[in-house]
């Protein structure tokens, strides 16, 4: 099959998430990379392109002008900026129809979300948020096993995400920006929590109406926040926390969902991804692998560890689909829904915390 | 060197934490049992007295009245009825000069501990309360390794105590009582909220200064709690939490206890006991066992599993220690203040949650 | 009930094996230590009888003569010496009609397992071998299993014992007799060997019947074998292997037990020892704890961990049972057989590693 | 960098280890797939072929001419056919300049290594063999711990490659070939057993002098063997293990390591992959992660789990530098030494399992 033509704006050399992209883009041979507008540099843009043997543009906008003239110009891009710059080029390739593959979170403020937003319900064009984690394996298979109720009527909901790497002052220039209120929009519940948030909701199915939020700037001249404590309370009845941290020494990338109902519980670790731990109420725990994913997300038999790659990959992969008219996989792929979900999550964080942990709606 | 008289007050058969104490008290051949008011049956009182081959008594009261006169009578008891009913035996036996051993938590309602506090304080005798995990060896390695500086500053404490054995409603002794509020005092906060509180107390060396509590009672029909989400505060600016549970699905006894500082953090698992995870901020992470285990709490050389008994039998063997005058240890030994705190824990977590987690001190 | 008295030959102060026997025997009151022969240093016997409160022989010939000359003489005796003493004492005590228990290995030397042989076969009192880890919950529920088929027919067995105690020349008491021929028959194939050999014999109800050895000396001066790698061949056609090391650096005490069947598979690793791993053929694996163990063979409720002391205070509850007659449990309790058996492997892995690995037949 | 012009022989749709070294040539963007001759069903391969888009032949021997007089032709080909069929192919390009990677084990058969050593040896193009393992992170870095001296002498060496998929007789196409001697070679030793030689070999940086094997065949009608259990002697003084399997019951994919040695151990196990744990003869064990790789062989910091893929597609990446005249890395990428060596593998464990496991020199 033809190949999706792709597009990236941001994502430069020496960018982390960008070289992410498009590992993920490549692994399965379903997009090529054509063009880009890789820096806000014009230098650093071009030599990123030349090395990556792609045409090459100054800004965003001249990229969407010139790729919506060509014939063969991309199908689709992929938005891998700080998060103040997602919204613009969103709305700007949205409106010229072509689909937009955008990091989380959505926006750095409500106002960015609600133009893209707007742009993406105005358009043809799908909008698509790279919540990665959703998409490994034995997470899809935890979504399927809480759907047919295997866990009975959920009662507790614990998500962990937990880091250690800005537990002093870095000066890399990735936490840079995300120290800076007005680029990052938050800081650790934007850059980590939104990705706990999208993933408790999307293997429950369930949105907890309201949360109680303890902020925290952990380290001397901080100004986002670097730890939180969230509670989290269902309509249903169900309760919850999310407990996030950047400071979390010796932490490399501690992401976790526990899930326990009346029938039984899950738990699922990111870093031994390939395992599911259910716990029926009664009777032994079960170690599920790939062997008992359903969703067939992978490329190798169980026992061939696959990982944060394969998963981002799952991603670019059911995009591949969709844009090729399957539009059965919308249901597994984040997109605009989760991206607002997450701004609210945002919001009502630190409208909770500023209220001292008061309990705060979240919106819609 | 001679063994130390014991009683027994509670602990007829069938009951659990009777039948460990006893166990804990003849490990390490440091106590001899020999009378006890095991049951508030006169009939079951006498038969288990019987098998154990002790004096028997129908009531504490005639006990602490006979073994007090007795040349051979006993030097210390344990008093391991439900929680109500700690306060009257432990108030008595500290009266006639007897020590007293007394299972968590310290009482059902502030009014009793207040009568074990009076009696305690006016007494020649000691008060131990018997919060065996932090007699664990790693557990005293933690604190020792917090104690030196190994973490740096403190900034993140959590503790879990998360079981399962309450998520129906059990119809078993042992889950009766601690039914209802008035022999219990409270739920799972009082059962193995206390455990989690005193843990972290004890490793840290800091109490939190004001919580915000979310207790929940998550079986139908049930009124004390059975689910608890606390965050913590402390005056240091460190953050906490503490996620207690008894309807989580498929945890036997699940406690763990996570420290986050600026220097390093540590993480214990009870499931894994013997294991202790210290991580440098810079380095890799580091597996102690009972070969770092500075305080020799054990009896084997590592390897050889120890666990749940030896880590209570090292509360009494401490306690035979002390009462033979090696005063030393009693800053290991949790007693008349850590119940205390476990009181105004309880009544602070119930005070915020009846606020709606408003943030709440806890007394002293 | 009447507690069984005890006499023990061996384990003065400082002896580790001795104090084991000791607590387990303690720990679930069913025995009482009365009289013992403590140590070949009269007065080192006599000093460590006197801090046990128990009566002190400076030979284990008076002692039998004189306990069976008691009316409240012992009934059991503890035999806890270096491996070329267990063969004389328990001899005499079983000529005397006193039950023998008998750490492992049996003997240094066939002459010396044939005397406890004759002696046993020709008493009307039993004799018991303490292989401690075939008494611990979850290897009673794996033999359980096994037996009933859950795992077909047994394909392949492999048992490691691996340590690192011994990596360099210790100068420790412990170490030092086991490293002389005379006194430990052999180096590590007996010390840990024949725990290995029983274990996998204990579980799968099969005992090898020929097996290729390759024994080492790793240690520079040293004369006993530290390290062993011996391929094993059932009748039934199963293979197995058992490695065993004493040079294993950071292997603390590190026995485990793997049987692959038609069926399904089971794991089982003494370092987490209250959790076995089952794996049918299909679907995922389990995990098993104690809430599965059907022999019952605790005190406390899954989760709270259990362990080394436990299991070997096990065979104890076990022997005083089979005292007081009853018989049904001397089918899980190592005896005579057992101890024969190990000799046997000895042997056999000796003859076998002399010839260079040739397959040789285990006697029996 | 233009990425490199790749072929490939065999690895049509369906076939599994096609799809990983495509994925593999794809991850990082060093190569272009542009011709094949991937089925020896010439409809097949052209279907192949025009689903990848690009350049079909019918066999390799008109794609080696074809390509060969192309400007733009093949820089290099993949080989992934049965082991029988990897020596015609890779002599045929090899002689006509085209760099080769080819699937491991090196051939079927000694006459076929030798075609590819005589071709590999007149040409001046690069000869590959894709053991993946040795390519993953924290394999490289154990690696480099043996090379400086972490763990002193080494003593024991043990590898385990364990798999249950062949427990019964399946009857897929990758079963298929496998079980039959002329197109396998061998059976479990060919297919896996090499991948544990070598990876033994890559990170010890010795070759054992001589071996003891035992061979079965544990399902009723199989020709192959399907496990094997095989003792190791080093000119050294080392001994050591491989223990491999096919009919491992519940095992997926479980390949493991560990060296002891005077001074420390290592222990890297396949199922989770990105730790390595250390333990130094005194002191506590480390987890090391890609933290401490020093070969910076991975695409995201540690904490983001890369897994088989990622391996494999490291050793890709080298191949590209080494073919754009990075000639330092030869050294980490298995070549035509590894691909006899492990045929020397094979025929001496052969050989051994023919004599009922003599001990026999590994040819080299």
């Amino acid at each position: 099959m033809r190949p999706v033509r792709l597009g990236m704006v941001g994502g430069g050399s020496g960018a982390f998430i960008g070289a992410v992209h498009r590992i993920a883009a490549r692994m399965d041979g379903q997009f090529v990379l054509v063009a880009g507008a890789l820096s806000s540099d014009a230098d650093r843009a071009a030599a990123s392109a030349a090395e990556l043997g792609i045409r090459s543009y100054d800004s965003f906008h001249e990229m969407v002008r010139a790729e919506a003239a060509r014939e063969d110009g991309i199908e689709a891009v992929s938005i891998v900026t700080p998060n103040h710059l997602h919204a613009a080029p969103a709305a700007a390739f949205l409106r010229a129809g072509i689909h937009v593959i955008c990091d989380k979170p959505l926006a750095a403020t409500p106002e960015q979300a609600q133009q893209i937003a707007e742009a993406a319900r105005a358009s043809g064009a799908h909008f698509f948020l790279t919540h990665n984690y959703c998409a490994m394996p034995m997470v899809r298979e935890a979504r399927a096993l809480v759907a047919e109720g295997a866990l009975g009527k959920i009662r507790l909901v614990q998500v962990e995400y937990l880091q250690g790497w800005l537990a002093d002052q870095p000066d890399s220039k990735q936490a840079e920006w995300r120290a800076d209120p007005a680029r990052a929009g938050a800081g650790a519940i934007a850059d980590i929590g939104t990705h706990a948030w999208q993933l408790a909701q999307f293997v429950t199915g369930q949105t907890p109406a309201t949360l109680s939020a303890d902020l925290s700037s952990m380290v001397a001249g901080r100004v986002v926040d670097d730890d939180a404590r969230i509670a989290l309370r269902y309509a249903s009845g169900a309760k919850g926390g999310i407990w996030i941290s950047q400071v979390a020494v010796g932490q490399e990338n501690g992401l976790s969902l526990r899930i326990f109902g009346t029938e039984g519980a899950l738990e699922w670790r990111l870093p031994d991804p390939e395992r599911l731990i259910l716990s029926p109420k009664d009777g032994p725990a079960r170690i599920l692998t790939r062997a008992q994913d359903r969703s067939a997300s992978f490329r190798t038999p169980p026992g061939h560890p696959e990982g944060y790659l394969e998963g981002f990959s799952n991603i670019y992969l059911d995009i591949a689909s969709i844009i090729r008219r399957d539009s059965r996989l919308l249901d597994r792929v984040p997109g605009l829904d989760a991206g607002l979900s997450g701004m609210a999550f945002i919001a009502a964080a630190q409208a909770s915390s500023a209220r001292d942990g008061a309990w705060v709606e979240v919106g819609s």
